[in-house]
Order: C-alpha cells, then structure tokens, then sequence
C-alpha cells in the first residue's frame, strides 16, 4: 500500500505534494521526512485489503482501492480542519494553522482529485462500478459533514434539537461511508457478487457510527495528550455529541438538569443566549469566566456564562456523565460494532480475513474499554 | 442542460445546496431565485453539447459530462476565491464572503463530489473512459492554481522569474484543462474514435491559454464596472499575468524601466522589499502610498510604496501597456485561438457543429476586440 500511495502522492504539484506529506504524517512542516511520527491508524486500506482477501481474492488487487480511500480521508481530515477552525491533529498543527488557509484548500483539492485519478485509471473491469461507488461516497461524506456542521447551530433542547436518530445519519456519512466504501471496494476489485460487496459497505457504516461514539467519548473525557485535542473542545463547541444527545433523551432527573445547564449556557435565541451569540470568539464578550452557581436544588452556570468558559464545559461533561451519556455511547458503539459483525456473518467470507476484520472491529472499541 | 444541472444540484444537502444554488447565479444570498442575473457564459456546456454534435452524435449524449464540467468549473471558481482572496465575483459576494470560509470550502466540496457522481453514473459504455479523463483534467486543473499561486511569490526579473513557456503550462493547467475536457467529454460520449477525442481536447486547451490572457487583459485594462473586479487587482497582488511577463521580456527601453520599476515596488527578497513582506495586507506598514518619483530618465516608485498603492499599480499597468505587453497579450490570445482553429480543421467534424465552435472561439476573444 505505501509504496503504492507514495507514488500517487509524487505526481502532484511539488507544494501541494509538500502540504500532502505533511498531512500524511510522512514530513515534517519543512519537509524533512518524519518517518511514521505521525501517521493515521490506516484502518481504511487495511479494510479494503481485508474486503478483498474476504472475498477469495488476492489483497493487491485492492490497493488502487485503497490508496483511493486513504487519499479521500486525508482530504477530509484536511477540508474540515479548516471549518472546524482546529489547530492541532496528532499533536501537531494541522495545515491550515502551518500553511495557511488558501493553501490547505488547494491540498484537500489535490488529494481528493488524486483519488479519483488513481481509482479511475486502474485496470481491470470493476473500475466503472468502482468509481461509481467513490462518487457516492464523496457525497455522502460531504453531507455528513454539513449535518454536523448544521447541528451545531440547533438547539440542545425543544423541537429543533438533534434525535439521536439524525446523529447516527450524519455519523453514517460523516464516517461510515468511507469505511463501508473502503472495505466495499476492496470485495468489489476482488469480484465479490453485489450482495457481498453491498454487506461489506453496510458493516463499514455500522462500524462508522461506532467509530464516532467513540471519538464523541474520547473527545469529552479522553486525555488531550492522548487524544491531541483539547479537552472539552466538542462541547464548547456546541457540537452535538453521542455522549450529549444520549443524555438528554434520557428521561431522569439527571437528564434535566443537564437540559437546563446547557439551554442555559446560551443555544441560538435561547434564553441564556450570550451577547456575542452561540459563535462567539473565546475571549469575545460572550465568554465572561464564572463558576457554577447552585440555583435550587440544581446547579446552573453563572449568568453571561458560556461553554466557551472550560468550568462550565466541565460542569456540562460532569452533568453528562451522570445522566447516562457515558455508558450510552458505550452501548451504542457496542451494538453497531455487533450490527458490523452481523452483515459480516450474513454473506460468505473466508474465514482467515474474515477473522481479521473481526479484530479489527474490535480494536477500533478498544481504544477506549 | 438547465434542467439536468437542477436536478443535479437539488441532490445535495440543502445548506450545499443554497450556497451551490447561488455560486452558479441561480438564487440570492437568502435563497431568493434571480433567475439568470448572475449567471455564467455557460461556455463550457456549450463546448460539451458541441463536441457531440461536432462528431455526429446527438447533443443530448453529452449532457452528464456537460453538468460536469459546470459543476467542476463552479467547485473551482468557489475555492479559487478563497485562496485568492477575491471578496467580488460577477457583481455580487463570493462564496466565501457572503456565507463564510468553512461553509464555502465545503459548497466547493460538494459541487467537487457532484461533478464525479453525475459522470460516474452514467449510464453507457462510453463512461469509463470520461470519468479517467475527467479524474486526469481534475488533477490539471489543481496544478494550475498551484502554480499560479507559486508565481506570485516569484520575483519578476533575473532567475526566478516566470518565463512566458510557463505561463502558457499554467494556463493549459488552470483554464484550458477543463475547456478541452467539455469538448472532448462530448465526443467521448458521442463515440468519436480517439484522434478526434484528443484534437477537441488539444482545441480547449489553447483555447484556454487564449481565455487566461484575454482574462489577463481585463483584469488590468478592463473596465471594473464590467469585468466585476477592483482595478489592477492582479498587478496589486503580483500576479503573474501574460501583459506583464510579455513586456518584460522584450528587450526594449521601455521593458527595462518596467523591470527596474516593478523591482523596485518590492518582490520576494528584492532590493524594494516593504518591511511588511511582499504579502503584507493592503493597509499594512508595506503599503504605504506614493505617487511615482522621476529618477533620472525612468520613474521610480516612492521609497517604501508597493503596489498595493493605487498610483504605483496604475502606473505600473501604464509602463507594461508602453512596453507593449498589451498588444503582445492580443497576439498570444488570436495565436493560441488560431491554433485551437487548426487542432479542429484536423479532424473530421459535421460542418454544422463545427461552425458553432468557431463562432464559440470569436465569441470569447471579442469579449476585449
């Protein structure tokens, strides 16, 4: 896979190649080769290597599949970097912070034409169906990222709040759909029939949604120096996580609480609505620091107060955690790593990748039980 | 085409597609429909449905590869304008400066994906073939803006400057890529054999060299009222544009007093450089104002103006003007037409259609004659 990725990479314009090694992991900021330092897990090629050993085929004739995967996601980390506005992946900058905005933008491009390029031109008589297959992908994985996107404007509580349902949809794309393509494609170059390929795509997403709860979990109480981000940044955010959407549907005394902590920490026209709004910059006038102030039997943050403050983000997590957010998320990525495992078992796999995938399935839930 | 391109379109998220629905003119800001107010040439649709005809086929055949090079052209113009900074396109907002960066960089992305779903599915045996062009022409089309960006940072004299033979490479890349596309994903679709797939290619490439210089022509000598864009914002940002490198390499007085005049403004380690650095904003402490002082027998900028300052733009664009850069930009754009002329009299084409791409061709230079 690597030898194969390195040389898409080389046909690029020399900067754009530049900013891809450094997403990549492959190259420092400067270009010095930083080797593996910082590279991504590589779950996605090895799905789509697995996805065609699974089906009888040899693993290589995967690889077109997954340098276009790989390249797909390097792109998305890269795009979305920019719209989420952070600056640090892996415990490095991320692109944009090193490069600047304009460039990144160019560099997403770059990876993702590149991705359609290397899957386009392989031979062989599955390509049509293969690139079809990325196209809708690409879609897919840019609606979820509007869905997400969109979600934090909404409300946490009310009828314009999230249903759990739409997050699982938007996690679906947003994650799901690259991982189901990459292990879909892999059983498709290998010339798996389309019931095979279409359950190798719907166990991928399933272990999306998974493989997002879980980062929804590390993302709250994850270690910042584990995980590179900082600490309580989705619910600053207002991003509408797992772990907070779990919470609030709960029907218990711990839940509503909750509710009114967070409607009360300022959502769009909401009453708590902090005079620079919901998007305020931290530091801006919304974000006066204050300590949770007990009202009633519920503590409530102090007036003015938003989850730009990290005491009142740290109070919501808190809050969070005791109305179930934290063992929902678990149950959640728990039973669709289990939904992944059943559209595996439902078509015939041989049993030596079949048995690889299973691990890892697994390994992506054990990065945090 | 209208109604395929719609349909197209209306398949993206509704945030994308609001942001698509006015980058390609169709709506206002809020959603309004305006209908064609703000629309472009369609220039490239044109080329695809002519390509077809141009071949014997239907031009109906062409519409897939038609809505995607428009929604190809659209992605390209909506991240164009982020990296360059331009705030105004077409009389209106950019993208980016009426919904945001983040948001603008994900409509690019979506209209991106579109472009390769729409192809990609379909239907036909002729699909193949288009999607690996169009995968190749995307790749094109991102070199080119990285080179066009990679040459502003260039110095305009000595070693480093930018001959005009890669000018043309950059233009090819950034314009003629998809213009040569449009047609030749036509006849594709049409089932011309390839020889006259790769001259209609051939023929929007020089095309598009013709298009990038007329383009460069208006954008210093055009009137802004008409062109949409603030006067000499190209030569303002060091652009590399085909007037100015075509005088400066003429070997005349005036050519000389141009190169020690723009050296002097302040180029990448030049001996003018503004403390502020070649890329400090418009206001920054390199842009202070100056009206041009004589200097023996050439006018020489004030010390410490750039050409972020109106009077020195201005009489920068005067000097490349008398050094005949316009007139030499003129040629360059009849010359590569002629030749984009000679790559369709090299083929056989219905007369019919042919006629059309020729009136197409005039059309476009005497956007300036």
């Amino acid at each position: 896979m690597r030898p194969a990725l390195a040389r898409a990479v080389r046909r690029l314009h020399p900067w754009t190649g530049e900013m891809a090694a450094f997403s990549l992991g492959w190259a420092d900021v400067d270009g010095t080769p930083e080797p593996g330092a910082s590279e991504g897990k590589g779950v996605r090629q090895a799905l789509a290597v697995l996805g065609a050993e699974a089906v009888g085929a040899d693993g290589r004739v995967a690889v077109a599949g997954a340098v276009a995967v790989e390249l797909v996601h390097a792109f998305s980390l890269l795009h979305d970097d920019i719209m989420d506005g952070d600056a640090v992946r892996r415990q490095r900058a991320t692109v944009w912070k090193a490069y600047g905005t304009g460039p990144a933008v160019l560099a997403g491009d770059a990876l993702f034409a590149l991705a359609v390029q290397s899957l386009a031109e392989a031979p062989g008589r599955h390509t049509g169906p293969a690139v079809r297959r990325l196209g809708d992908t690409l879609n897919d994985l840019v609606r979820g990222q509007a869905e997400d996107l969109c979600f934090e404007g909404r409300p946490w509580t009310g009828p314009g709040a999230v249903p759990p349902d739409a997050y699982r949809a938007m996690a679906e794309h947003k994650t799901g759909s690259l991982l189901g393509c990459a292990a879909a494609l892999g059983a498709l170059l290998g010339g798996a029939p389309d019931t095979t390929v279409a359950a190798l795509d719907r166990a991928g997403r399933h272990l999306g949604v998974a493989f997002q709860a879980v980062d929804d979990l590390l993302g709250v109480w994850g270690d910042p120096a584990v995980t590179g981000k900082p600490v309580h940044s989705d619910l600053r955010r207002r991003k509408k996580t797992y772990p907070v959407l779990a919470a609030l549907a709960a029907d218990t005394p711990a839940a509503r609480e909750l509710a009114a902590f967070l409607d009360a920490t300022g959502t769009p026209g909401g009453p708590g609505a902090a005079p620079g709004g919901p998007g305020a910059a931290p530091g801006g006038p919304g974000a006066l620091p204050g300590t949770p102030a007990v009202t009633g039997s519920a503590a409530l943050p102090a007036p003015g107060a938003t989850l730009d403050d990290p005491a009142t983000a740290a109070h919501a997590a808190s809050l969070v955690e005791r109305a179930g957010g934290r063992d929902a998320t678990l149950r959640e990525a728990v039973d669709q790593l289990g939904a992944a495992r059943a559209c595996l078992r439902g078509v015939p796999l041989a049993p030596g990748p079949s048995g690889e995938l299973d691990a890892l399935l697994e390994f992506l839930l054990h990065r945090v039980v």
